[in-house]
């Protein structure tokens, strides 16, 4: 039996790689270094939890496939997950994790000079999550001659619009996602200790439903409670649910890395007047952001929509209201491209996905019930079935 | 009902920061940036899963507290999970998240200029997980007085050593990793989807032990399979076990952010003779280097003393067997700082925890069967108490 199912053909690969080579030519660059999971994933098929230590796939823009870098004990994954020939997994020697003085990057840039690329204008990523200060220092000192800049992202972008292929594993994530909730409102009662509403959010997940297993998603359940709902990224806590008053939670389906994020609001007992009317305000603003969703209008014309249905009750958002989703590992389920805010230009097309994050956290309380969509030809298509209101717990 | 307990008194902070400081006087620096999330969370109590955006605590040589930085929206979590004044937590401004000109840092210089700190002598974390190369840009160019380098991981280097307090969270983490792998035995049949495993696993982890809630571990239970086994970080997948063959667990227990990591090897059917043989040297070698990880024996002492006893196997472990464990947040749960490996000079002392990751990952299949230990006067003291063998799925 095959140990590893590749999620998509060679060919797929391919295309990929030769659409990114193209935004290359575009940028005026030669060579890339894509440290991001997710773009080193999107790029070759590469998936395994080795990304707390340096590694990366670099691609020429001649080249007929990216070459993957990274940790000795960490090649037989890349044999494994990708099609890549041999002689393009290249591995770095052990002693070079947590070296004091030396840095794998200091073997990445005898590679890249080894391949006769010395003098390329090379493009990095400059703000993804592991690409610290101390590679991008020992790369550029290893490549004195080559022109280090950033790549404006361009594997990201590359990644903005998904195939069909893409947006059958978003739904299948949004089936895994809707699941967990169902399962959050049949164990959510007061008096529980968080941990255990957890356990079963996180069981739910990761067995997924049928035809479809969970994956780890790329951030793990927040569930901000009482006063913690008025800021967002709270984790659980061993404290048992109160008798009375608000949990909000925050999780994602994944499916094979593609993430489907929602964020619903429970209240314990009967819901304060004030409380239900703001969870009808944010459905209704997200239902004209949402009408908005479509091919030809722009991100910032979708946040528009969102802040003047809520502007109707007095109320504003300064947080963008949603980004792009997709293929993601941790710390972020979000792509680092798309925003939907004022100024965010971007044009929608189909198969752009987006996390329409209808969260207000005011001073003392706060509520969100999110929607994670895909852009279709006649508009915003939901990825999952979860119910679009303040979840009443009796 | 507080909505979230603190950790430790506001004395053990104030103890931390004071020996923080005694370690910036000891390297010249008068201010350090700290980005590690463990870093923030072991200085000020701050916790939130808010570090896959900039943040930090800044730390002046002579303040009274660090300063918390960070994302508007997340200044509540500082407020609910610090003690820190008011005027010590500032927010960052919405839009300069993903901006694609300006940063979060350009604020942080500006934070630091503001406080008079423009001519420090600062430094930074060049190489913590989040701590990026765009990050180091936008402070730099804000600050073109200061001298801006690297602090050698200081803050990491003074997590090193526990409080009794720390390793007794070390030890719920222990317990709750051994009771997940009891679950673990139990569930693992032939034929079940990995997924369901994991789903059990996670449960169990989350869950916790009485008196004991689960956290969530910094890294996501890893599950090679079959010839996967040959390389460490493959996380699980939604095929089948194999009626007959290998699984490798790797997983943490953790208890508000201290993590105990574990790692087991199962097989399902009879054992072959080799794989059986492999257990048992695995934990000989690692019998030997706790009997050698007492105070006042070097890192590399334990690593020898492991080496020697696979040696008389016709055994060599490439990889460092070890490395220094407390708190942590994804996407590792290692300190970054001591490894047990040739050269490592660091005496152990009281109170240090290692996870001993006795794996042996061969050309076509692995075993690992680790230890996570706390150093106490008498020598390694076990945080766990899974069993010690191959343990084999009838």
């Amino acid at each position: 039996m095959e140990i590893f199912e590749k999620l998509f053909p060679p060919a797929e690969y391919a295309r990929r790689t030769r659409a990114v080579q193209g935004r290359m030519r575009a940028a005026g660059l030669d060579l890339i270094v894509a440290q991001d999971p997710a773009n080193m994933c999107w790029l070759t098929g590469f998936d395994g939890w080795s990304f707390y230590v340096p590694q990366c796939v670099i691609l020429h823009v001649d080249a007929a496939n990216p070459v993957w870098f990274g940790r000795a004990m960490d090649a037989k994954s890349a044999r494994i997950t990708t099609d890549l020939p041999d002689a393009d997994i290249v591995p770095y020697a052990e002693r070079l994790i947590h070296h004091p003085v030396e840095h794998p990057y200091d073997a990445l840039a005898a590679l890249i000079r080894d391949r006769g690329w010395a003098r390329a204008r090379i493009g990095v990523e400059m703000d993804a999550h592991y690409y610290t200060a101390r590679c991008h220092q020992h790369l550029a000192a290893g490549l004195p001659e080559a022109t280090l800049g950033s790549n404006g992202d361009l594997v990201n972008w590359a990644r903005l619009v998904k195939s069909p292929e893409e947006v059958a594993l978003m739904r299948a994530a949004g089936e895994i996602v809707s699941a967990a909730i169902d399962r959050t409102a049949e164990v959510m009662r007061p008096g529980v200790p968080q941990q255990d509403i957890i356990a079963e959010v996180l069981h739910s997940l990761t067995r997924g439903v049928p035809g479809a297993g969970g994956d780890y998603a790329a951030i793990v359940p927040m569930m901000p409670v009482g006063e913690g709902t008025s800021t967002p990224h709270l984790t659980w806590t061993d404290k048992p649910l109160p008798t009375s008053g608000l949990a909000m939670l925050e999780i994602s389906g994944a499916r094979r890395r593609y993430h489907a994020p929602l964020t619903r609001t429970f209240h314990l007992g009967k819901p304060p007047r004030e409380l239900a009317d703001l969870a009808k305000i944010i459905v209704e603003g997200v239902d004209c952001a949402m009408e908005q969703a479509r091919p030809g209008n722009t991100a910032e014309q979708v946040e528009a929509a969102w802040q003047a249905s809520i502007a109707r009750h007095g109320l504003k958002k300064e947080s963008r209201v949603g980004y792009s989703i997709g293929l993601a590992y941790p710390p972020d389920w979000g792509e680092r491209t798309v925003s939907l805010r004022p100024g965010d230009q971007t044009e929608l097309a189909e198969g752009m996905c987006f996390h329409i994050q209808a969260g207000m956290w005011l001073a003392d309380y706060g509520a969100a019930i999110s929607e994670s969509i895909v852009v279709t030809p006649s508009g915003a298509d939901r990825l999952t079935r979860a119910p679009r209101d303040l979840i009443v717990i009796d």
